[in-house]
């Protein structure tokens, strides 16, 4: 496959590029961290991005790392929001050493991230900046209403896609952003890139939700864990949405105990099926992956590099990456 | 003074700088902190010194506010850290919301503080830019090695003074030389605003440990609160520097205990006096102090301006500001 290059040289540049070490306190968990694998998918984006429009693949490394760096300062910063004791199978910063440790780690990986675009120059820095701390911001509104929405059934479907498409679409766009821009590829494309990665982390996101119930357990995930944990999904909401008042009230029961039983696991199922929602989410997950692909089509690149474009898609929500 | 139409330039243009306000979980928190006080001495020198370049003092105000913003997200997650009840007398955002909003809310306004930096364009952008991240950055090592300290005994005189740069005076600095970039101060003005920053950061700090101690107790602090908390100062490394071993014996076992006793406090201000720390600490203070004022000699601007910033000196370390 060809992303694999860009993964190998994505791999290579991260091991040359963590020079600062001390304090150690400091800078030990951001290694650690950025060394216990991940798939890597949006610094592979960004050298993809960059790549399809003819830009330097080598110019892109820097900003691959930037986005990498940020999802990672992300990912410890919400574990321990989530007081999660297990990242990629390894056990997370905040639980291997202490919160403070967590806390401050994360807000100089999230500095250092910012400090890689400085290899850039003039309009394009500034271009890069703007878009990463747009994107930073919304990515930490977006984890905000997650909280929010834990508290509350007060939600609607929309208000839930509006949540995962800042929580992850928005980081997927500007990672693809990202390569549009130092490849100087035009403003439209850029956009439509942008939109490209927007719909496809959309649709993601989904597949994400549907294959939490109704996926088979390879994935290295806890079957129903969004069941378990009441998280506020599609398939809740809109089953929700769609209930007739007996049916909701039991919902709304049922997700509001903590306890994990394969019980609960199977009612919820059950009112999900009922009311056709995992069918409704899979024809969600169809359009966005159509709009992703349309935007595609509306590129001003060759039409091989179309290709990769669209095989990435298909891969990814086909979970081969 | 002078100083106040800074300060009220300043907090006008905080007012009418806070438009971000939903999800409001994640911005009440923000103006929350940036609303109950402090002295705004950082965002006064950066217009302070764009002001002494001949800057247009207004041009000035978006990097004060990202300095100021920069300075809040730092209390509010060192406040997380250290476990604070309270900040400049109110009730601390993890304690008057919680420990996921204090991290969240904290991260967001690291970003937005970076955000206002969008305001200027070209070189002036990245030079901006460049020295806040590289700052930020200082920052989080500064507070790692405070950390670091908290459990050993092994630090000497000059690992603490190369903390408190860290984490104190280089924002100080960097705040003046915000100034000295958006007038276009020459780079050895530049660099002269910056070293004056550092040095009266420096004394500054040191001033701090000396008063926590030795000073009257005005200053709204609780006395002896280094001691206390068994906070590595320059007073107790001084004297635990230059102690015999039986009265180095005796201070480290003091600083074992964590209990508040003024049999504590009285025992370790009794060494400190004994190996002459206080009197040590003060010429170290006249040192950093004189140093500042050498680097404002050495500035191409004119006496009104040069004695614009002796008085601010002479001010903050006669704790008039």
């Amino acid at each position: 496959m060809e992303l694999n290059k860009y993964k190998t040289g994505f791999l290579k540049h991260l091991e040359l590029s963590l020079q600062k070490t001390t304090p150690e306190g400091l800078y030990d968990p951001i290694h650690y961290i950025l060394n216990i694998g991940g798939k890597r998918i949006r610094p592979m984006l960004t050298l993809m991005s960059c790549d399809v429009f003819g830009g330097e693949v080598t110019a892109a490394l820097d900003a691959a790392l930037a986005i990498e760096m940020f999802h990672n300062f992300s990912l410890i910063h919400d574990d321990i929001m989530d007081a999660a004791p297990l990242r990629r199978g390894q056990i997370t910063v905040h639980k291997k050493w202490n919160l403070n440790t967590g806390i401050l780690s994360g807000d100089a990986l999230l500095v250092w991230a910012q400090q890689l675009l400085e290899s850039y120059d003039g309009e394009q820095y500034k271009e890069l900046n703007v878009l990463f701390t747009k994107t930073a911001l919304e990515v930490c509104e977006g984890q905000q209403y997650d909280f929010d929405f834990e508290t509350t059934f007060d939600v609607n479907v929309n208000q839930y896609l509006k949540m995962i498409t800042l929580k992850t679409a928005v980081l997927v766009a500007a990672s693809l952003k990202f390569g549009a821009i130092i490849a100087s590829a035009s403003q439209k494309d850029s956009e439509h890139i942008y939109n490209y990665g927007l719909n496809l982390g959309i649709a993601f996101q989904l597949q994400d939700d549907y294959l939490d119930v109704f996926g088979n357990e390879d994935f290295g995930k806890q079957r129903a864990g969004d069941i378990i944990e009441n998280k506020k999904t599609f398939l809740f909401l809109k089953t929700l949405e769609l209930a007739n008042e007996k049916d909701k009230e039991k919902l709304m029961k049922l997700y509001k105990t903590k306890v994990p039983s394969e019980g609960k696991i199977n009612e919820v199922t059950q009112l999900f099926k009922g009311y056709k929602t995992p069918q409704l989410i899979e024809s969600e997950i169809q359009k966005y992956t159509s709009k992703a692909i349309l935007c595609i089509e509306n590129l001003s690149i060759g039409n091989s590099n179309k290709k990769v474009l669209m095989d990435f898609a298909k891969q990814l929500m086909e979970r081969k990456i």
